[in-house]
This record gives structure tokens, C-alpha cells and sequence, in this order.
């Protein structure tokens, strides 16, 4: 029941739905169910499971696929499963190897904010935000249908793909951009601190992220992490060719077609 | 009279004091006057010169070192010339070639906001921010005690350094974190526009900055710029190669380093 989660659990009981927490941390289970996340903290995993039509994991990828067996084993043959991590082909591979394999979705809502925990829950974070979902052939369709449900739910939008196409575009939208502002920040360093201006802010925001989080995220989509990393060399190969050669026509040419693509960027979020 | 120059006169003005303002475009002249940038619209560069007792140059940096010589021929002898510019290397080699070379200073206030122009002007942009001063042995004391009195007047806090040191340091926190929102923008592509998130959102703001602008800063710096990408580049290669090596404690350690250095970036900008 942390930001995720917590999010989830509001907007669900904003429309009524009877939501069963579960969370390690007691303290986080106080908070979301002071601020209405849940309808109750469940004691056991396996109490928050056992009862539920369907079953959402927000958690860390690498929680995600050490829980999901014991999940599997609690849930109702009926129920649905899906979680909310940011790389989806280690918890499809994990789903692969259940029992219930055909009723477990993946999901990756692209919505987020600063702070973390249930305390910066918001029932709105998702809406009008994209909520990728991944499946196989063999995935039931009446898992198919409570997962988009669940999105519609959350005023979010499904976007469907595979769990392959999902960790290669990720890599770029989202992984790429985290080891671009870490490694930003570290050439900065602290030492010229005083004398950054709001450009410099923007780009090692995300540097600030959760450091075991990220950790893992890249660990698991390593391959397409570093495809993703050896483009962003040769486009700033590109751009320092351009300035070392002095030549200014071609140093203009890049700058107005990453400006046209940062412009699309912005208009497709709005 | 742009975001810069009209946001100077609006706090100049603020403290009383009679600004004169001048720009090639009639239109932007007339929104300065409007909202109170300035005490009055020149006609000619001339007629704004001549009778100031400092004079701000803010402009690009190439139109800068292009008017130089015609603003200290206007200049009363005993007037301060003070720019905005982005690099400063070229209009401090500009100055030295000028008959009242000791007068100049070099200016690079670290402030801004994505929409320009003199409607975008705020009296406030300066407060608390860094206004970077460049000058050399033989400027004259009367000229540098002027800049650290226009710094005051803006609320800004003066740091002086060398126009070598600038430029080394800029190349840093400002350069290369546009080159980096750029070259990302191109990789991520326009086609992946739909699955973005606020953490690309924030890595490609800067992108949208204005091309000519930037590839005139980008050439005029290209040293530095070239220098600052390597180091990028090397920080870069050292994050990928933990990545590929599956070593979680050195994708960990390498992240708490960018979080830390991240989080000393943010607080100092407060």
C-alpha cells in the first residue's frame, strides 16, 4: 500500500469496491488505512488474497516475482493477478511457472510522482495516464477483460503489448533517462551545486529516485538498457562531431530535430 | 528587452530607477513599454547608450560580440558595459579589443523559465539566484563596484570567477545537460511519444529550448562542451559496464553516488 498501491486502493473505494490491503510495514498499513487506501489492513498475505476477485502487486519487480507463487497458491482459482512493476518480462516469465499462469496480467501504470508511500497516495494519479498491459496467447480473457476493467476503474488508458516490446520501450522512455540524469548529476558533482540553474534541476530530478528500486529495475532489463544506453552515445556522438567540427548548419539541424521530438514528447502527455 | 533585459528593467524600474530600453523588434519594444519594462523605448541603439550610466546588453551571445564595438563608441566614457550572455570567453576577447575595454564586465545571471520574451518578464527571476560575474586584472573598480551594485539591486547574489573558469564550469551545468535533452529526445523518437512519463518530461524540457540560441552557445563553447560530453560519456560507460556485468552492488553504489550528488545539486538551489 505504498504510492501505487495506496493510488489504486483510493480510486477503487471512490467507486465503491471493497478493498483488502496487505503491507510488511505496519506503519504503512496505519497510513492507508487512515486515509481511506483500503477498506481494511489485512493481517496475512494470504487473509488479503484469499477473498479477492482480483489481486494487484505493488510492489518492487524483484518482490514482485518472489512473491508471486505464494499469491498464486492464496488467490481464488476465479481471481485475477496483476502487478504494477517496471519491467515486465521477469514477472511474465514468473507467471509462466504457476499453476494459474492463464489469470495473471502484467501491468505498468506511467504515472507516478515524487514522494512515495501511502501518505502521497492520490485517487487521480492515473488519470488520463497510459496503464500498459501485457499477457500471452494463453491468458484468460476474463482475466483480459477485469484488467481493463481495473484501468477504465482508474480513468486511466490500456495500452496493450507484449512483455518484450514493453521492456524495449521502457528502456528508452524510462530506464534510459534514470542512468542518464544518475550519471549527469555524478559529472556535475557536488562541488558546482551553487551554480545550477532550473535546466540542471529538471535533468537530476530523477536521479533522486529510490537507489535499490532502480537497482533492480536495470538488472532486469539489462540487454535493453544497454541497446538503449549505445544509441544515446551515438546521438551525442553526433552532436559533439557536429560542434567539433564547427559545423553550424549541422549543430542547428540537431538541435531543431531533438526540440521536434521533445515538443511531440510534450504534446503526447498533455 | 527580452525575458533577460525586460526582466532587469522591471526591477530596476521597481527601485525607481529610469530605464531606457532598445530592440530590433518594434513589437517586442512595445510589450517591454507596456507592461513597464522600461522608462521609455529608443529609437536608435545610440540614443539608448549614450546617456546610461550602465549599460545591459542582453542578447545572444554572437549579437553580443557583434555589437560591442558600436555600444562602446555610444558609451559615455565613464558608463559600465555589462552583458547577459551565456559564454563569455567571446565577449571578454571582444572587450579587450575595445577602446574602453576596462569598463565591461561579463554577466551570466542563472536564472530563467521556458517562455521568453518581455511578457514573460518578472521582477523577481533574479532573487536568490546566482548573477555570474567575469573580469580581468585591469578592469576598473568603478565598473565592477557598478555590477555588484545592478547584482544587489536584482536580488541576485554575485559570484565572480574568470571568463575561462565560466565557460569550464558551464559547459557542466548547463551545456551539457542540454546536449543530453536533445540527444535523448532524438532517441527516444516521436514514436514512442505515448508512453511517456513526468521523469522523461522533465529530461526533455530543455530540449524545447531555441535552436539558433543554443547552437551559438554550443560553437562559441565547443572546448568545453566537447570536454564536458567526454566525462558524460565515461560516467556513462561506467554505470552500463556494472549493468552488464549483473554486479548489484556496483549498479547500487553508482546510483546512491548520483542520488547524493542529485540531492546536493537540489538543496543548493534553494
Amino acid at each position: 500500500v505504498g504510492l501505487i498501491g495506496g493510488s489504486i486502493g483510493l480510486a477503487l473505494r471512490s467507486q465503491g469496491r471493497y478493498v483488502c490491503g496487505y503491507d510488511t510495514s505496519a506503519a504503512n498499513g496505519a497510513v492507508a488505512l487512515r486515509l481511506g487506501c483500503v477498506s481494511e489492513m489485512a493481517r496475512t498475505l494470504e487473509q488479503a488474497v484469499s477473498g479477492s476477485e482480483i489481486v494487484v502487486m505493488s510492489l518492487p519487480v524483484r518482490a514482485i516475482v518472489e512473491l508471486l507463487p505464494a499469491v498464486d497458491i492464496a488467490a481464488s482459482p476465479s481471481a485475477t493477478i496483476i502487478d504494477t512493476g517496471s519491467v515486465k518480462r521477469p514477472v511474465m516469465d514468473a507467471a509462466a511457472r504457476l499453476t494459474g499462469s492463464t489469470r495473471v496480467i502484467g501491468g505498468h501504470p506511467i504515472a507516478g510522482k515524487e514522494e512515495s508511500g501511502p501518505a502521497a497516495a492520490d485517487a487521480g494519479l492515473f488519470r488520463r495516464r497510459p496503464f500498459l498491459l501485457t499477457s500471452v496467447p494463453g491468458t484468460r480473457s476474463e482475466s483480459i477483460e477485469m484488467a481493463l476493467s481495473l484501468v477504465h476503474t482508474l480513468g486511466a488508458y490500456p495500452v496493450r503489448m507484449t512483455a518484450t516490446e514493453h521492456d524495449r520501450v521502457l528502456a528508452r522512455t524510462s530506464h534510459l533517462p534514470q542512468i542518464l540524469s544518475t550519471a549527469l548529476a555524478t559529472t556535475v558533482g557536488p562541488e558546482r551545486a551553487g551554480l545550477s540553474g532550473p535546466g540542471l534541476q529538471d535533468m537530476t530530478r530523477l536521479a533522486m529516485s529510490d537507489s535499490v528500486l532502480w537497482r533492480d529495475i536495470l538488472l532486469s532489463n539489462s540487454d535493453n538498457v544497454l541497446d538503449a544506453a549505445r544509441e544515446l552515445a551515438q546521438e551525442l556522438n553526433r552532436i559533439t562531431s557536429a560542434i567539433g567540427s564547427g559545423d553550424g548548419d549541422a549543430v542547428l539541424d540537431y538541435m531543431i530535430g531533438g526540440r521536434t521530438a521533445a515538443l511531440t514528447l510534450r504534446d503526447a502527455s498533455v
